[in-house]
C-alpha cells in the first residue's frame, strides 16, 4: 500500500524508480475509491488525467524534489487542467487559463497533481461535504477541508490549501496530521481567489514534518528548508494567550505534554506574557478580514447574490459597512502588532501554544473555532502544528509552534526535534 | 463632443439627466473611431455592449459616483464581459469567469466599461501597439500605455492601470495627463495578473486631479477622497534625488518651475537630503521585482515559453537565479526604507520630485525609463503626476508629488492647489 507511505519515503523510491509514479497514483486512487464516499475530501479527482501524468513523469527523467507525488490542491486555487469551482455553485465546472503559481512550482519539480480537495464555499465559513476522516460525525475542519482530510486518510501524502483564519492549522489539528502555515509572502499567492489580501496565506498538509517541508521546499525551490536542519536544545515560549480560557481541557493537556516533552529532553521552556496591546489582535483582525474580503468578493456579491449562502451573504454586506478610516486604522495597529511580535520572539526559537479549542466538533455544520490562528496570520508569523495525543472523543489535538517572520528554517526544525521527542 | 469633457463634468451632467450615458459613449466611441488606427489605444472594444451598458445605465437609477462615465481598463485587468487578454497571444481571446474587485467596485457605483486599454506583454517591457497620442513617432511610456494614451487623447475621461516600476506615472508624464498611483493596498488586486507581489500597485488616469480623485473615490469607497479637500499654504520638500542626473534639462526646468510655482503661491519648500540608505532603493527594487516575476509567471515560462518574447523570457530566467536568501534580505530592506521614508516626510505634506526623465523618447520600442517610479512604489507612497510644460520635442513633461503612506487625502489635496496655481 504506497499511499500509506510518507512523501519523503516515496520520493526516495520513486527517484531510485523502484516503485513508479504509476504505481503510487494506483493506490492512492484506490485508496480514494474506496473511502472517498465516506470522507468527500474530494471536489473533483480525474483518474485517467493523473494516470496521463503518472506515465509522462516514469518516461521522463526525474525532475526535482516532488517527483511522481501525488499531491491534492485546494479548490479555491487555479489549475488550468482541472476545474477549479471554489466551493460554490457560482464557479461550477470552471476551468481557469493557468496553474496557480504554487501548482506551477510543485508541477515543475516533478508533483502530480491528483485532484483538487473540497473547500469551504469560497473559502470562508459554509462547508462543503467533507467529513473528519477518523470520526465521520465530527468535523474536519476548514476552509481547506478536503486538504487535512485527504491527507489524515492516506488518500495523498501531501496537499496544498490556504489559511486567513485558520483554515490550515486547524483541520490540520482536527484531522491528526502536520499543518504548516508559513510566512506571509514565502508563497506565491497567485491564483489563489483572495479572501483577504493583506492575510491570505498558503498552508501545506502532510503526516510528517520532513514532508510538510519537502513540499515546502519543493514549492518554494528553498534549498535550505529541506532537509530540515538538526536543532541541539530549543528555546521555546509557551504564549499564555489571553483566550487560553476556550482551550477545552485535552488542549491544555496536549500543551502541557508538549512543555513536559521539551524539558525532559533538553529542550528550555519558558512563560512568555503576550504585550498587552496583543489582546486587541482579535478585532484588528476581524475588522480587516470583513473589510478586505467585501471588497475582493465584489464580484459575486453583485453579480451572483443568490447563489452565495446567507452567512456569507450577511458577512459581505457586513464587510462593506466596515469603515475606511477604522480598516486604515487597524492595517496601521497590524503593523505595530508585527513589529511587536518581532521584539517578543528574539530570544526564542519558537513560540508554544493551542492550534484549536479542543477535537473537532461533532458537528458537520461547524467548522470549529480559528480563535486561536487568526491571530498568527494576521501577525504573517509562520505556524506548524503537530498531532500530539487523542482526546475524550478519541480525536485528534495538535500543539502549535509559532516563529519569527520568514524563520521558516527555524521552526521546522523546533517541529521536527518535538515530533521525535514526543514519539519517544 | 462630449469626449472633452473632464469626469466630474460630465458625472454632474449625467446624474442630473442634463446628457444620458448614450450620448457619452457616442462621443467617446466617435472619437476612439477616428483615432485609433493611429493612437493604438485599445486591445479590445465592444460598441454593442458599451450602447448596451449606457442604456441600462440611462433607463435605471442614479448609480453613484461614476454614473454612466465610459472607463477604459488596462489588458491585464479581468473583466467577465471583454476579453482579457494580458498583452500576450498566450491568452488571446482568454475571457476571465470574474470581474477584478476594481471593475466590480466601478460597476457598482455606475460606471461604464468601454474597452480594454492596450499594455505591454504582461505588463512588462516589451510594448505594444500603441503611439504617443501627441506625436505617434514618440512611446506613450507603458506599461499603462493604452490607459494613458486614451485619456490623453480624449477617447475617455478615465483609466485604470497599474504599476510596479513607473507604469502609471511615466505614461501620464509622456502623454500629458495626470496618473496617480495611490499606497500599496489603498484598491484591491484581485484580478490583476501580478508581475511582483509585494510591489504591484493599481493606478489611475485622468486629465486633471478633481477627474482622478473621482475615479479613486469610486473603486475605494472613500469619500474623504473626493470631492479633494482644500489646503492653505501646502509645505513641499524638493527630494534631491541621488539619480538627479538621469533628468534631462526640461524635466530639471519643470521641477524649477513647480518649486517657484509654489513658493510664489505661499506654499512652503524646503530641500530633503535622502537619507543614504536610500540610494539602495534600485537594488533592492530590482532583486523584489526579478525573483516576484519569475515566481508569478512560472505558469507561462514552464508552459508558453515560446510565445514569451525574448526579453521576457531572458528576465524571467534571470529571476529564477535570485538566491531566495537575497530576496529576504531585500524584503527586510524594503521595509526598513519603509520605516525611514515616514520619518523624513512627516514635516511635509508632499516630496515634489521628477516623473521621468524627460519627454517621451522617440523611439516605439523604448517605453522610457522608470528610475523616478520604482523606488516609490517600492515604499508603497502614493504617487501623483501633473503636467507642467512642453518640453523641446513639443512633448509633455510632469512632475511629481509623492505622500506618506496612506494619505492620499493629502497628496491630492496638494495635487489640485498645485493645478490650480500652475494654470494661473
Amino acid at each position: 500500500m504506497l499511499n500509506r507511505l510518507g512523501a519523503v519515503e516515496l520520493a526516495k523510491r520513486l527517484a531510485s524508480r523502484e516503485v513508479t509514479a504509476q504505481a503510487v497514483v494506483h493506490d492512492c486512487l484506490a485508496r480514494i475509491h474506496e473511502r472517498e464516499d465516506q470522507v468527500g475530501a474530494w471536489a473533483h479527482v480525474d483518474v485517467e488525467h493523473a494516470f496521463r501524468q503518472a506515465r509522462a513523469l516514469d518516461a521522463g527523467p526525474v525532475r526535482g524534489l516532488l517527483h511522481g507525488l501525488p499531491i491534492g490542491i485546494k479548490d479555491i486555487i487555479a489549475t488550468h487542467d482541472l476545474p477549479t469551482q471554489y466551493g460554490t455553485p457560482i464557479y461550477k465546472d470552471h476551468r481557469p487559463a493557468w496553474d496557480a503559481a504554487c501548482v506551477a512550482a510543485i508541477r515543475a519539480c516533478g508533483g502530480l497533481i491528483i485532484g483538487k480537495t473540497a473547500t469551504t464555499e469560497l473559502a470562508y465559513l459554509t462547508p462543503g461535504n467533507t467529513t473528519n476522516p477518523l470520526n465521520s460525525r465530527h468535523t474536519p475542519g476548514g476552509s481547506s477541508s478536503g486538504s487535512a482530510a485527504s491527507v489524515s486518510d492516506y488518500m495523498v501524502p501531501l496537499a496544498v490549501g490556504t489559511q486567513t483564519g485558520g483554515s490550515t492549522i486547524r483541520p490540520a489539528s482536527y484531522c491528526g496530521v502536520v499543518g504548516f502555515k508559513p510566512s506571509f509572502g514565502l508563497m506565491d499567492r497567485h491564483g489563489v481567489k483572495p479572501v483577504s489580501e493583506t492575510i491570505d496565506t498558503l498552508g501545506v498538509f502532510a503526516r510528517s514534518v520532513d514532508d510538510i517541508a519537502l513540499l515546502a521546499a519543493g514549492i518554494t525551490g528553498r534549498d535550505a528548508l529541506f532537509p530540515v536542519k538538526n536543532i541541539g536544545r530549543p528555546k521555546i515560549a509557551i504564549w499564555r494567550t489571553p483566550e487560553a480560557d476556550h482551550a477545552s481541557p485535552e488542549s491544555v493537556e496536549a500543551l502541557e505534554r508538549a512543555a513536559t516533552c521539551i524539558s525532559r529532553s533538553g529542550g528550555h521552556v519558558a512563560d512568555l506574557k503576550p504585550p498587552d496591546a496583543h489582546k486587541g489582535v482579535h478585532h484588528v483582525y476581524q475588522d480587516i478580514e470583513l473589510f478586505e474580503m467585501a471588497r475582493a468578493l465584489r464580484f459575486e456579491k453583485e453579480n451572483c447574490d443568490e447563489q452565495l449562502s446567507p452567512g456569507l451573504r450577511a458577512r459581505l454586506e457586513q464587510g462593506a459597512l466596515v469603515p475606511a478610516d477604522l480598516y486604515d486604522r487597524r492595517i496601521g495597529e497590524a503593523e505595530m502588532l508585527r513589529l511587536q511580535f518581532k521584539e517578543c520572539v528574539t530570544e526564542f526559537d519558537a513560540i508554544l501554544t493551542f492550534s484549536a479549542p479542543g477535537e473537532a466538533p461533532a458537528d458537520l455544520s461547524n467548522l470549529g473555532d480559528g480563535i486561536f490562528n487568526r491571530g498568527w496570520t494576521l501577525l504573517h508569523a509562520p505556524c506548524l502544528t503537530l498531532p500530539v495525543l487523542r482526546g475524550p472523543q478519541g480525536l485528534p489535538v495538535g500543539i502549535q509552534l509559532v516563529g519569527a517572520f520568514r524563520d521558516e528554517v527555524q521552526i521546522l526544525a523546533c517541529g521536527r526535534w518535538l515530533e521525535e521527542k514526543l514519539r519517544q
